[in-house]
């Protein structure tokens, strides 16, 4: 094998396949990055086998490659990535020069480095499932951005640490939860599909770093695996085993009391408040009228906040009610809109909280009990 | 105790104070920061008993400051710095309301927390010693990042946590070594004095935070602790105990062997080979030709490196010699010049890297064996 490429193109494909690849692998051959020097093009592979990445350089106008002689190697990732990431070169040669021991040259720079035969690392199943659909990219990144943090981080219920995708016919509807809050995304699609899977929230994070603007991607699922396919990028991610909860039961469909305010101001407030801790958590309590609406926390050994929420307009009678700060805070982060709205149905009753420009997404709070 | 004063310079002031208190502390009231309010001037102290700042607050045309009731209080550093850095508000009042609790407050936001009688702080003597000269602020930063890297991290032998100063007459000596390396500052005072004190390498980390540039600083010495005072701000630290090494035998002061190269492209250099290393030490080997310089690496399980070092010259017969390459890469970094001379007497003999346009610093690093 020999091959000769542009640094920041071979570069750019190493950082995308590296992604899959896991500090703690279980197989030692997953801590390396496959490359394949084919006709003009070659093919790298990262994975840690739940999740797998490919992504090619094409020679181009653009791509300078010259592939000299096809073959195919296994290199540490984190020793090649820091070579080329180094190097000072326009320019990097890469040649087999025995065995599995690898020449990687550029400038006046020479690394020999022992590599493993591509014979040795696993066989990964990158076919294409059947259900197939397209949208844009930003459209992906809100869908991750406005549910993905919602995940539990626990694995004592894993279904609960993927965001649900449920299609049914041109709808679809992406669900996450931890049991006390729950974010859910509402989307049209162009084609009318029937399917209802899990997604690791880790792969749908590696996917957001791969999404750049304004591109087209394309998603196939099946019962075992989603594929996002991003140009020359497929990322491979096995699903979660499961029954994900029935949710939609749990959102209140009418409300008694509504509170509008700037999405900055409430964020601030927030935010001020968040050392006041009680056993590691800072809750808030939202003490609303008419006249008046009050953001305030208290925690026996720091003290004690209030502010007033001067930007907020309230319908409905006295209400207070206490939430975690930090879920509220994330909910109104991911709703990303200038103005949000929180439609309530009393004191301890599941809370929605919506952007006032956008009901395709809507954030739902459980209130905690408080003595204070 | 009631005050009004500016965010801006009350943040600052708290900021400055918290860098002496560490979160770590042996005595619970270490971990608040006591603040006095006088007349027309506030004193901010913070400690954790080895190292004290103390920094004042001064009504002026620039700094607003009103104190309508005079008083003392010690807050928990962590929670009066959050409050008054997140405050969103021009001017902060600050008030005891009840016994140690303290109201804080800006614009809507109001903040009550439990503080502790500043009759319950630590005394500490903040006298200043005897011995006092004045330097540039740029000066003392020199001095600490020229040296204070080349301290020992490493507790066995205390004295070499710290930079010795030694004082006679107008020639002030800044070293610093773990014994695998030394790093060696020279300066002219303006005053004669006579003092060898060692000042731990942590303190003068923050000495450095704290200096900003075009200031003259002034320092205050005695045989038990160090004086830094910054304008309104006062650094004490306790010095370390016992006899600082005699280095300047150690120094060789004949060469047989000089290479001079540019600093940017020796860096780089260094920094591609870094990745290769038997447990966990990069060792580099330089093999210098009149003809060619070469700088290489290797490491039986990774793999090795060997880069033409272009710009380099050197005068002298062959000679190959191997150390540890963060030493040098640190070394040629603290010296912050355009190029770099390394002066070498032989194989395993120390040998001497220093800028070619200033001989007032000096770094040293010994050679290490290898059987490669």
């Amino acid at each position: 094998m020999y091959f000769k490429v542009s640094k920041k193109d071979f570069l750019n494909a190493l950082t995308v396949v590296s992604r899959a690849i896991s500090t703690y692998s279980p197989l030692p051959a997953f801590s390396g990055i496959k490359i394949e020097a084919g006709d003009n093009v070659l093919t790298l592979t990262g994975s840690d086998s739940d999740m797998s990445i490919q992504t090619l350089v094409k020679k181009s106008e653009e791509v300078s490659l010259d592939v000299r002689d096809k073959g195919s190697i296994v290199l540490e990732a984190k020793y090649i990535l820091e070579i080329v990431r180094k190097i000072n070169s326009d320019d990097i040669e890469v040649e087999i020069i025995d065995g599995s021991l690898t020449k990687i040259s550029g400038q006046n720079a020479e690394f020999k480095i022992n590599g493993m035969k591509a014979s040795e690392y696993p066989t990964i199943d990158f076919n294409r499932p059947n259900d197939v659909f397209t949208m844009k990219s930003d459209v992906l990144t809100q869908i991750i951005n406005q549910t993905s943090f919602a995940t539990s981080d626990k694995e004592t219920r894993p279904v609960l640490t993927g965001v649900n995708f449920k299609a049914d016919g041109t709808k679809l509807e992406c669900v996450a939860t931890d049991s006390y809050r729950l974010a859910k995304k509402m989307i049209e699609m162009e084609s009318s599909l029937n399917f209802n899977i899990t997604i690791p929230a880790k792969s749908l994070a590696e996917v957001n770093k791969t999404l750049t603007d304004g591109i087209e991607v394309q998603v196939a699922v099946d019962d075992k695996k989603a594929q996002f396919i991003i140009e020359d990028t497929l990322i491979q991610t096995r699903l979660i085993d499961g029954v994900y909860p029935e949710t939609s039961r749990l959102i209140p469909l009418s409300f008694d009391y509504e509170m509008t305010m700037d999405t900055h101001d409430l964020l601030g407030a927030i935010d001020r408040a968040s050392f006041i801790k009680n056993d590691g958590v800072s809750v808030i309590k939202l003490t609303m009228d008419e006249t008046e609406c009050v953001l305030s926390s208290r925690a026996i050994e720091v003290g004690s906040s209030t502010e007033i929420l001067n930007s907020a307009s309230y319908k409905g009678g006295h209400l207070e009610i206490s939430c975690n700060g930090k879920y509220v805070f994330d909910a109104i982060k991911a709703l990303n809109g200038q103005l949000v709205k929180f439609s309530l149905c009393g004191e301890m009753k599941p809370f929605i909280i919506q952007s006032v420009d956008d009901d395709s997404v809507l954030q739902l709070v459980l209130p905690v009990r408080t003595y204070a």
